[in-house]
């Protein structure tokens, strides 16, 4: 999927809401559980009851990964869910991934070829040469950590490196690389003052926001401070949608929380 | 695996050596492939022909899961294989994994529990409460990015933060941490002067060091300024050993670049 035509979904459905797919099997409604693979049927509800009120869906491989070849085999049976059903729905592998080159390279043709997503999270610290193999897709999306959500962000994303905090300097150096417009960028909700120093960097960037939710942050102030002219924003919630009950309403009240910012969304975007 | 088992495994195999199993499909020996699983069976045959050279493995995720399903199969194969029937190896998921608190979590279960390995090597940006819930484990240890050997690595690890290079505040940080006495770091071969400094801050941890090889570092150096009284380090190869050659003499090829590694070792030990 290329920028303008996230755009123009984020326009059309009057909505920048990415539902977060981090789902644990011990958090799900017991009447799956009988079911052969009550992680993708899990799933497969939520997205259906959802996916006119959302742009994005953004399923975390750890959960997936916690369950071995079972967990992969309901990773890949959502993604393709997604393509096939949805297609116009953008879609994150929310990996945080990054090695050296070569190895770099094998992790974008997982996500990015074989399971076909739209995009991945990766993090900064291994550098330039660990994150260029992941632009060289056309119509694909690197999502690199920049600012995080969680109380750790403070132990070094913050810290001053030549002046400026990291994360800037995180910022600043990725656009000096090949195929930087591929770039999107972290930024957690939890520190919304923080918007205004990232969008003189890159005023023109998509920012993928999680923390609005569960972790606390604020749906107002995020947008006052990081919205551009194109939006530029996808924000995520997790467990306040995909939780929001663990009885057989699940998917219904998952739609009533993602309707409830879709609507606060919409009425920012009027 | 607890850090005296590995230790002495050391000193009884005269060898600090990791082999690296970055096992990609399109180098292995063509032979393999009429076989069911090509990359677990040349992973066997490499195992059963250096394990008594090298005290450590390291398959890196990224060349698993870039075969999807499959992929994933080989891994679990191979770390079943070597848990059953090398016990006595020190195991490494090279995944460089690192995410919020809770989703760590799950990628702490994932490593240490399900596939039982003694290690996994994680990624400092986001601080503390990513790396601290993959401490919890007993006698399972966690291996820290500091410097790796990749020229990335200038990009933002040595950046000057607060006096001091963001890699050392990674090591000085990461003491901090609760039950910090199970983390290892990981520091590249390519840049042996630097181990002076890092030896100052973190003198009793194991390093993980990479680099030796295909990518230019140079054992005695490494040895020269990393080495501490009890070893302190795990010195990878990969490319240069599993690629030896790409004939049906591939495991005997392995053995002997695993073996003149061993014999530098045994020298520098002596």
């Amino acid at each position: 999927m290329n920028y303008n035509e996230l755009v123009n979904q984020i326009k059309t459905k009057k909505s920048f809401l990415c539902v977060g797919l981090d789902t644990d099997i011990n958090k799900i409604p017991k009447h799956l559980l009988e079911l052969e693979d009550p992680i993708f049927e899990f799933n497969k509800a939520i997205i259906d009851a959802t996916h006119h009120l959302c742009v994005a869906y953004k399923p975390n491989t750890a959960f997936y990964e916690a369950y071995g070849i079972k967990g992969w085999k309901s990773f890949e049976k959502t993604i393709s869910y997604l393509n096939k059903n949805y297609p116009e729905i953008f879609t994150i592998a929310d990996a945080k991934r990054g090695d050296i080159g070569n190895t770099s390279t094998m992790y974008a043709k997982a996500f990015f070829e074989d399971l076909a997503f739209d995009s991945v999270t990766v993090a900064p610290y291994m550098g330039k040469d660990s994150i260029e193999p992941f632009l060289e897709f056309q119509d694909k999306h690197t999502i690199l950590l920049a600012l995080t959500s969680n109380t750790g962000a403070f132990d070094f994303q913050t810290l001053t490196t030549d002046g400026n905090p990291l994360y800037q300097s995180v910022l600043e150096t990725s656009k000096e690389w090949k195929n930087s417009e591929n770039l999107m960028y972290v930024v957690g909700a939890t520190k919304a003052s923080y918007f205004t120093e990232i969008r003189k960097i890159v005023p023109d960037s998509f920012l993928l926001v999680p923390g609005v939710g569960a972790q606390g942050g604020s749906l107002t102030e995020v947008c006052k401070y990081g919205m551009n002219s194109q939006i530029g924003l996808l924000v995520n919630s997790s467990r306040g949608i995909i939780y929001a009950s663990n009885q057989t309403d699940f998917a219904e009240a998952a739609a009533k929380k993602s309707k409830e910012l879709q609507k606060e969304m919409e009425a920012i975007l009027s």
